[in-house]
């Protein structure tokens, strides 16, 4: 039987989740596939774990058995893999060690699945020249809004049709904010500690207030399906710390819900994009959005508009969505 | 450069739209991935044309250059193609000759392309036997409520995570009639007349309303992904035949939007599904489906509700979704 073996860098949280989740699998990737998939190797930012027959559960449940200094250049020396997951912190600055992680796998033609979005929204296009180059694959639905497809909606669902633009609310802070100050009458820094509390929001929330999130989810997202060529320091940028309930009576006395958005226009030759507060009668979908929930439109000549919503944000969905990511990559190879 | 070749059985008014978008599209192929793509045949129910050097958009249009004949097995043996779009009238008894376009095809290991629904409905599973039996392959977005994604979505988006149950509003005449009851206040008779004025429903609507066209898209929807094994005549199947004004005064006070859905669940170790009128409260993305619009709804165990919804209805998105298969079906084989 072909043997997939994986290496997963970036080991907090989702990294600990796509573990388990891939292991509790093999019997179905065996099924479905006739492939057995293997961890041979996962690492953090200080410790690792190679083993080119297979990591165990148990083993990678003891972290007290992880080696210091198994990570970057040594775990890669050290490790054996067709996939390697990154799944460590997102540095939008210099995209960080998983920069490095990704550049390396993809030159030697591996099936690379990012779940940390820095790297992506510093070079997709070079990371994907670099793909085509040797022969691998970069695949990244956990970076690019996880549960709800964006990529997969704009590139797979509507590749017969004429993409004219798509607005999309991405992230699940904000929503959930604006939402609750909106319906439970809460001030946005209420709001916050609410979203906080259920762990919706991180301990920095400024991040997602401040339209940071939502402009990187963008970046690569129209840079994959559209090649816009966006940056995300040049982004136009609005956040949500300036509403105020003031603000929300107005917009619910006139019967208008306030939702971040990211969105991408044809404008001419070029692109037209940015963050921005805008304002949803109650008959648009994204008027709808509960919870952390998101969502995306697109509007296209020949199907006309396409909106899908949903989208749960926490690590098993994240998880799942790079899951997705691995059995689009056995199945490719078959 | 790779020749792709592409004979069209049935060519009505669907068939003439794809053949016009995939000759408009011959240079975005050329450039996207490197094929030429021609059509070297195409034939309705009493006559076709074949050329292997590749058909001229002037002699498609020339309909009094078809040759009297030229179709059925006679057109299969002249033809040669590399891939097969079935584009005819959808024969829910006997699967007509659309069916034995498909074996034909799939037999020969072409990448074919359905977009008449009654062969599918009546042996979807064998017809995927055949095309994994040789090395061709069978898509049918144009099927399967055409510019709403939802064989995509289930298998494709959601490849990650655990399915538990969808529903679907799939049918647009029925939306539109019963939105245009709620609305504008017409009784059931004035509804359908309205849409039959409009080109949304056929001239006998009695397919639409009675819940077969709906049952037709579920049963492909469901045994394409879940291999539920459904099939059109043992369906529990409702209608919207019997829906009053009064019905509709009830529903409204109550804050319901009547819709006519498809739905599957998973219930012990097999499927419950059927058609039936579903009522939904405001807050529920079905309430605001306008026009024609479809929808469907997912629930997964990983990544909680998804809802897509949208998808015109006219010949053009039905085209546009046949020519997103042709992309799938050319992208896998590079």
């Amino acid at each position: 039987m072909r043997t997939v073996d994986v290496a997963i860098t970036g080991y907090g949280r989702i990294g600990r989740e796509i573990a388990g989740m891939l292991q509790a699998r093999t019997a179905a990737y065996r099924e479905r596939h006739g492939v057995l998939v293997r961890i041979t190797g996962v690492c953090g930012s200080a410790a690792g774990l190679v083993d080119p027959a297979g990591l165990a559960p148990e083993r990678l449940a003891a972290r007290g058995s992880f080696v210091p200094g198994l990570t970057g250049d040594a775990f890669l020396e050290a490790v054996r893999a067709d996939v390697l997951i990154e799944a460590g912190p997102s540095d939008y600055r210099t995209g960080g060690p998983a920069l490095g992680y990704l550049r390396w796998a993809l030159g030697r033609g591996l099936d690379v699945i990012a779940v940390s979005k820095g790297a992506l929204v510093l070079d997709l296009r070079g990371l994907l020249r670099l793909a085509a180059g040797h022969g691998g694959s970069l695949r990244f639905s956990g970076a690019a809004a996880s549960a709800l497809p964006t990529v997969d909606l704009l590139a797979h669902s509507l590749a017969g049709a004429t993409l004219e633009g798509f607005e999309a609310v991405l992230t699940g802070t904000t929503t959930f904010v604006l939402d609750q100050m909106a319906t439970a009458g809460l001030g946005l820094a209420d709001a916050v500690a609410l979203a906080q509390a259920r762990g919706i929001a991180e301990p920095d929330p400024n991040f997602d207030l401040d339209g940071w999130d939502t402009a990187a989810k963008l970046v690569i997202i129209a840079n994959a399906v559209l090649d816009a060529g966006l940056g995300l320091d040049s982004l136009p940028r609005e956040g949500i710390g300036a509403v105020t309930p003031c603000d929300m009576a107005r917009w619910a006395a006139q019967g208008l819900a306030p939702r971040l958005v990211g969105f991408v226009e044809h404008d001419g030759g070029g692109f037209r994009a940015g963050v921005e507060l805008r304002l949803y009668g109650q008959d648009h979908p994204f008027a709808q959005l509960r919870g952390s929930m998101k969502g995306l439109r697109a509007v296209t000549e020949e199907m006309g508009a396409l909106t899908v919503t949903g989208g749960a944000s926490d690590p098993r969905a994240t998880a799942a969505a790079a899951l997705k990511d691995i059995e689009h990559a056995v199945a490719a190879r078959q």
